[in-house]
């Protein structure tokens, strides 16, 4: 069984946050909270999302497994006014998500979980640099960026105790440096990779502008950056992976 | 002869609910006001618009008749400010409309009324089922329903007093039910029929978000909507032929 | 040498005044300030901006002539927000153009100024009307005639002390009239011609709608408009060449 209601913006930012990479995932309804894992086709790009049962008015679930239509269920969120609840309860036997609105009810078809993608196993990575920076200047670093390449190197000079951003193109360059003074915390180490510029615009959607966000970096390591949700009782990592140095 | 001054937002919204479902139609320039009705090209949606001569800061006319571009005299109107005035004066000899908005004149040349659908005859149907609710929630019912289907389905639950909305995609469903508290006003009767969503999104544009509409309902009949517009001294009646039931 | 800081919406505007003409300039460095010449490929609109020295925050320069890609730098200086500073420094030796907003490093590729369609001479006109009118009215003229035409006539009505405007389409007609009321100032004069509304709507996009733009009219004659940018610290001048009369 599942029945759960939940604030119309909490479930958009959640959904939102797994949405940039997937159109449909599994969902988990665990008791503890609504935990979602997924891969683009390509094999790049991973989420993991926890919404803990904390952050809805009311939650019920004892474990089930279920297939969303991501996008479909984003557009019934967002039919909420801001502040208003989403009531959502799953029909065990007819397999379809009953969510209603106000007056308004949606009846959801899922979808068979056997038919989504293979859930991604989240490497347990231990990378050597940290850095803790605000969600808009991710947005500033990935829009420099966008203006004259398609990858993007982040990195950290252990010497300066900065992170920065390289991107190069055919004839321009951005290069971008937040130090001490910019940044909520810097934990220098080395790292160095070169990433989709793609796969970090779709993440980059998803970050809200004013959140604190953990990035760890390595060298020619996947990066992941987590950031919190629903006023900390959700929680998204995103892990991606680097692309081969052109030199 | 005609001449008329007129306030800009007031003739854009007499203009609006015409122009969502014809692109040309027939103005009578009666005594007592500005009059206009006109059906689709597939005789499936009908409106009837009434802005009476008060509604005119000066009002002059003996009964032309004139057939207008709509979406012309909609462009041009939109180029006032908010508040502008629009004068407007027939040229008989030479068919066209002189319009002026401060020191800007249009010349727009008119139709010939001949060339122009047959006006329609709005049936006086004695519909059994009267409701009366805020523009907003015909918006909304629109817009979810429009997430699964192309028609959707109106009807009041006579035994629970609730008016309701249907529609049914081919794997999700929409249910809207709006009861006597969310409602203006409620008279129950037997009343269900199905209607082509691609008409009611058009209607719904120019129907505003915070004005009382009376809808008129009956059983495999066409709805009727009214409502004001000029603060009460202009009135719109939109009727919509029923698709046949398909179950 | 060329090194500079500037206000990122003083560049903005300045270069967004070449930008609705040409996609590639030259820009001279000079002592003084930034000059920019250019014209259209078709050799119809003429643009001449100057930007003072003093509108930099501080400004070094001996003369340089440099080729820029316009859309690039504009994109550039939209990076910064409201107020943020832009820093610009010349690489001589690599022909790049260094530029900084806060910690975000641009490396701009320059042009060969050679490869770059000649500067334009500019006629040093005497003109016959001048009128003096807020931006907002050319855009108010603009926007009315582009509704029938794609051609505008400017004139003045010598004994009416009117500048006015006409656009005379298939059907419809625009006539738009401004006296000396609706006018900063006008120094009648014989003055009627007619121009492609194109290049026109081209130009008012980089005419704030608040300020003074200085207007001046022949018989068959280009039309010459000036406005101050910068809060007078820069200057633009656009000139459009006449279309042969039709009529």
């Amino acid at each position: 069984m599942f029945k759960a209601i939940v604030n119309a913006e909490t479930l958009g930012a959640a959904l939102d946050a797994v949405g940039v990479l997937v159109d449909e995932c599994k969902v988990h309804l665990e008791e503890e909270g609504l935990r979602i894992r997924a891969v683009d086709p390509a094999n790049v790009g991973m989420v993991d999302m926890e919404l803990d049962a904390s952050a809805f008015e009311s939650y019920e679930a004892d474990g089930e497994l279920v297939g969303v239509n991501l996008a479909r269920l984003e557009d019934i969120a967002s039919m909420a006014d801001s502040g208003q609840l989403v009531q959502m309860e799953l029909d065990e036997e007819t397999r379809k998500l009953h969510i209603q609105i106000d007056g308004l009810e949606y009846t959801l078809a899922l979808i068979d979980p056997d038919s989504i993608r293979e859930e991604p196993d989240i490497p347990d990575l231990d990378l050597p640099a940290e850095i803790v920076l605000e969600g808009r200047n991710i947005d500033r670093a990935v829009t420099a960026a966008d203006m004259v390449s398609d990858h993007i190197a982040l990195g950290v000079d252990e010497t300066d105790e900065l992170f920065y951003v390289d991107a190069e193109g055919d004839t321009d360059d951005v290069h971008f440096e937040l130090g001490q003074e910019d940044l909520i915390s810097l934990t220098p180490g080395p790292a160095h990779s070169l990433f989709s510029l793609d796969y970090l615009k779709d993440m980059n959607k998803a970050i809200p502008k004013d959140t604190e966000v953990t990035v760890e970096l390595g060298e020619e390591f996947p990066v992941k950056m987590h950031f919190e949700i629903a006023e900390g009782q959700g929680h998204v990592t995103f892990m991606l992976a680097p692309r081969i140095q052109s030199q």
